[in-house]
């Protein structure tokens, strides 16, 4: 690992960069890349903004997305690449993954705990809120002062990954830093409003079909919903669009786990699983095949939403004590 | 209007004080009350908090919260009645509303632009995200340093009234006080998930019933949901249950007027507008005998939903050009 002085001096030092978060970009990766593209490039560098996946729709907004490369890589001679927000060579772009400047000359700035050290160069702060504030700091390392766009980039990344300031990562510097990039003059409301105050129709109904499969075990403690494969496609839903479905379940008083069981091919179920307070819905998780945290986890199972729920339902009763 | 040092001097010199929000509160009048109510004592003041309405479960975990006198007043020679966030003086509590310090001693502190001076004493700020800010900036001026339970009740206060900092009040300022607050070591995410992250069941399956009533018109510039007195019956839901039901049509894409029919009593329908951009809602309010402001606005008719659904529909699609 190193620090962040050496970081920015080895960015510091290249010409032609190669910028680029991660497959299924959300607004902390974009934002990220956004904001340290448009800064480096006030300093005279050539910088190529890569994506592995088209940008959301929710995020189209930011300054300069429609300068994202997609799934491919113009000729040229680069002499950095620049990954943010990727915590292992499998969530990078196809054509970022076996570049040869790797292994040359690449730095990975990230906030994941888990991040692999895949780069020459790595900085990784588990305790950054958003890659967005590492990026923010970074830039006052380089000395190079927010302008507007790349406020608003970092206060998109910032806003995303704190769940707009909710979450526990979240920090009184966090604020301190959230405050300067007001200071430029950006509309946080409008952001706001941008990122999380417009959504498809068809998520609207999803959400429909979703709570109208709610149900909650007898002692009040299990809630889960479920979606079947000809909702999906009557909807003509996307993954996106079922993203923060299971938070419906999760909020309801006594609730200790919530589930979601999701048909994302027929016969092939995607169970979403979360937690309050002392079930860990890993361990849950990890019974069917899958894994992830104490409290947010997911398998992908064989089976309709119904038969899945008929076997997990039982099993997260007795681990929420009921 | 009076300063906020002139306020500061009249509260500093009192020593039994009456503080109150206004009826029907929410975070930022019991946050603000406790965060100053709690301040004050520690100057050795005594301070007895007065509620017209008994605390929402959602602010019950708030320091102090049990300590509010909910209908009455009891007995003592009180020399101040401190006012916060209560823009009119039929918002404050009935024991509030004719007391003789109303026109002797007292003190109305808030952020409505609308506020009447009712009080001796006034200080508003339209400017003020929330009276929590205002508050905030109070205790600095009388130097009473933040203990957690008032910076826990101060974040509540703020965190409410801005949307989670998501509405155009937020400033930098407030990010740079919010920032003050956590330094005090308080948890905010434990704080956000209290007040945002547990609702009633039958919350949740209220607005099960309200997407499942969702109806578009044909060019997608006005959706609305209907809710009957027998579902609100059958769900034992409260008027409190209904906040932000209408926000779901709302946030729909394309969508520019958004309404919510709710019967609140058999055959009184209650009409909730809302409108993204162009269309004045207050003026289409005004048609049937309600009022409020271009983008929220509201009036209660007779009828049922349906029927007055058939009756405003057609209006809202012509102010929204379609």
């Amino acid at each position: 690992m190193n620090d962040l002085l050496t970081v920015a001096r080895i960015i510091g030092a290249a010409q032609r960069i190669i910028l680029t978060g991660h497959i299924m970009p959300d607004g902390d990766s974009l934002g990220s890349v956004v904001a340290l593209g448009l800064a480096l490039e006030t300093q005279g560098k050539e910088v190529i903004f890569v994506s592995g996946d088209p940008i959301p729709a929710a995020y189209a907004f930011l300054p300069e997305a429609n300068r994202f490369v997609i799934g491919h890589l113009p000729p040229g001679n680069y002499d950095l690449l620049l990954v943010l927000d990727c915590s292992t060579p499998e969530r990078l772009a196809h054509v970022c993954r076996n570049h040869p400047l790797l292994n040359e000359n690449s730095v990975c700035i990230d906030h994941h705990a888990s991040t692999t050290l895949f780069c020459r160069y790595n900085y990784i702060d588990p305790h950054a809120a958003a890659v967005g504030e590492i990026v923010f700091d970074l830039l006052q390392v380089l000395g190079i002062p927010l302008t507007r766009p790349i406020a608003e980039s970092l206060y998109v990344a910032i806003l995303t990954d704190t769940g707009s300031f909710r979450y526990e990562n979240t920090t009184a510097a966090t604020h301190r830093r959230v405050a300067a990039l007001l200071d430029t003059g950006i509309d946080p409301a409008a952001i706001a409003t941008r990122v999380y105050e417009e959504k498809p129709l068809r998520g609207i109904r999803l959400l429909q079909a979703a709570l109208a499969s709610l149900k909650v075990s007898p002692g009040g403690r299990v809630a889960w919903m479920t979606l079947d494969w000809g909702t999906m496609q009557a909807l003509g839903a996307t993954d996106a669009d079922a993203d923060g479905l299971v938070d419906y379940a999760r909020i309801i008083e006594g609730v200790e786990v919530a589930i979601l069981l999701r048909e994302t091919a027929p016969g092939k179920t995607r169970i979403g699983l979360r937690s309050k307070r002392y079930v860990d819905v890993n361990r849950l998780a990890a019974l069917f095949g899958g894994g992830g945290h104490p409290r947010a986890a997911g398998c992908l199972v064989d089976g309709q939403p119904d038969e899945v729920a008929a076997r997990i339902v039982p099993v997260a009763m007795e681990a929420a004590g009921e």
